[in-house]
């Protein structure tokens, strides 16, 4: 695993909990590079009364750049090859780690993913998926969160393909469902785009069901939910703070809490950690910002076991 | 009050039922325009056996047309003058009537309501306004949730500033805080559109904060956050399902769901009931098309009380 500890709003300190916590805990033993600057990585290790060498398994790669405020996604990867992130997929496309892990910019994550590991035939954008309770037994399948605003109907026809694909290796269906978000499920509603991607839809994803409202992307209905990355960002977030507002109310009522938290697992920023981009020749996971060290470690054990699995699936749509 | 009884998924009996349960149970004392065919009205009546004469102030207004899925917003109004949807805006244009509540459809409710009662000054297109229960003590007014798909800049800072006004004049509250819903809030982020509406906004409405992410619509940081409506729609039906979700979970603990029901109480559709649209000459609400009895009743109470307090305001912006 190749993991960017400088990222995010927390700091190098509990970013490396994080990497130590994953490595007590996850199941699949793994091995971390760890992106950032040497001296800082030493400091954190040093401040929890340890040394790095103490650990089997784990590699300090000095990254004493930084990516800048002004830097874009389609020149960090050549300007700045020396900031941790550029590094993290560097290793990844020298063979050297099977993924990434960043909890960086999204935009900067991306274009490092597609200029240096490439983008599977087909697909012109990445997209950031996440999966989200529903009232039935198996999750849905958002995409994208947040890597595309504005999106043609091309780049949402690639989105339903690949969620397809993902959602089907994962549970072993042969045909889930594919929705495309809307305001209303009749033909008519929504924009132009909207009505194109579904008609393209119709045409080139065998799962491709219609239109679905907001109201019940939860529902089960389809197992894959195929949106704008604006929108889907916004939903993804909102289903975050809707637990925690419902945490509050039960807060108190310990044990039913604990019912709900199990069941809402995947909506706890804290708990699902990372979300992949689908579409890239490589496992690569965006974590959170503000990931926490708990966070982060559950990140890094998402990025092991879709390795574990093979997932995601990245050969050509 | 003129009430379009022909309108949403469950019929004139389902809506008659909740016309007469608010006539009981709403504190202030309404009369109500029955839209409808006569014939079906009276069967209604006749088959829960009692006729509408025993009913003070509830008159019948026979509406034999019908709005047909070929008719445009923009000729609606027009065409379909005998329609009931029509006859009530109708109502409220010849002054019969103090507001209007519909569950039929948004644009065909919103094109009635601008040809027909005009636009606020400064207003190019209304808006569907709704709120959201916080983490904090007051709700959260999110807006556009429908009512314009695609928005432009302008738009976007008209909304701002019509909700500005409505929540101001709701809660008393001189300056309420106006957010933008963004990917992030960081200046950079979103789309050209958002960029332009946050820098109008800043310049032309007094509360107006800056961006604001999903995760923080719930968290009551801002009382007021604007969107385009197709964003906006998709995040208030999906927070009811997120409600519905919970209560799944919930089943079994009468008492917990009970007060968790009541601190999300405007989330559920049965409730809230309709929504208004702000930015046109007069007081018009759109119920949920899917309104039960109990959820139209409550919708007759939110436009009566809308009238009673002199909302939404109707002066010009």
């Amino acid at each position: 695993l190749a993991v960017d500890l400088v990222s995010g709003d927390r700091g190098v300190p509990s970013l490396l909990e994080g990497v130590l916590h994953a490595r007590r805990t996850c199941l699949i033993p793994f091995t971390a590079h760890l992106c950032g600057r040497r001296q800082d990585i030493i400091d954190a290790f040093e401040a929890r009364g340890s040394g790095h060498e103490e650990h089997d398994n784990l590699f300090i790669e000095d990254c004493p750049d930084s990516i800048e405020p002004g830097d874009t996604p389609s020149r960090a990867w050549k300007t700045r090859t020396h900031s941790p992130v550029i590094r993290c997929i560097t290793l990844q496309k020298e063979g050297r780690v099977d993924a990434s892990v960043s909890a960086g910019d999204t935009g900067i994550l991306m274009g490092a993913a597609i200029f240096l590991l490439g983008r599977m035939e087909h697909v012109s954008r990445p997209a950031l998926a996440a999966f989200l309770p529903t009232t039935s037994v198996r999750p849905v399948l958002l995409l994208d969160v947040g890597a595309n605003i504005g999106c043609r109907a091309e780049q949402i026809v690639t989105f339903g393909r690949m969620g397809f694909n993902y959602f089907g290796r994962y549970f072993g269906d042969d045909c889930p469902k594919v929705a495309l978000l809307n305001v209303g499920h009749e033909e008519s509603k929504g924009s132009a785009v909207l009505s194109e991607a579904g008609q393209k839809l119709g045409r080139s994803c065998r799962g491709y069901c219609g239109f679905i409202e907001g109201g019940r992307v939860l529902s089960g209905d389809a197992q894959i939910v195929v949106c704008d990355g604006f929108v889907g960002n916004v939903l993804l977030k909102a289903c975050e703070s809707f637990h925690a507002l419902t945490a509050q109310v039960l807060s108190g009522h310990k044990r039913l809490f604990n019912s709900l938290k199990k069941r809402m697992t995947i909506l706890n920023a804290e708990n699902y950690g990372a979300v992949p981009f689908l579409g890239v020749r490589g496992v690569v996971y965006k974590a959170h910002g503000s990931s926490s060290a708990m966070a982060f470690s559950h990140a890094l054990a998402a990025a092991v076991t879709a390795v574990h699995h093979g997932l995601p699936i990245t050969h050509d749509l």
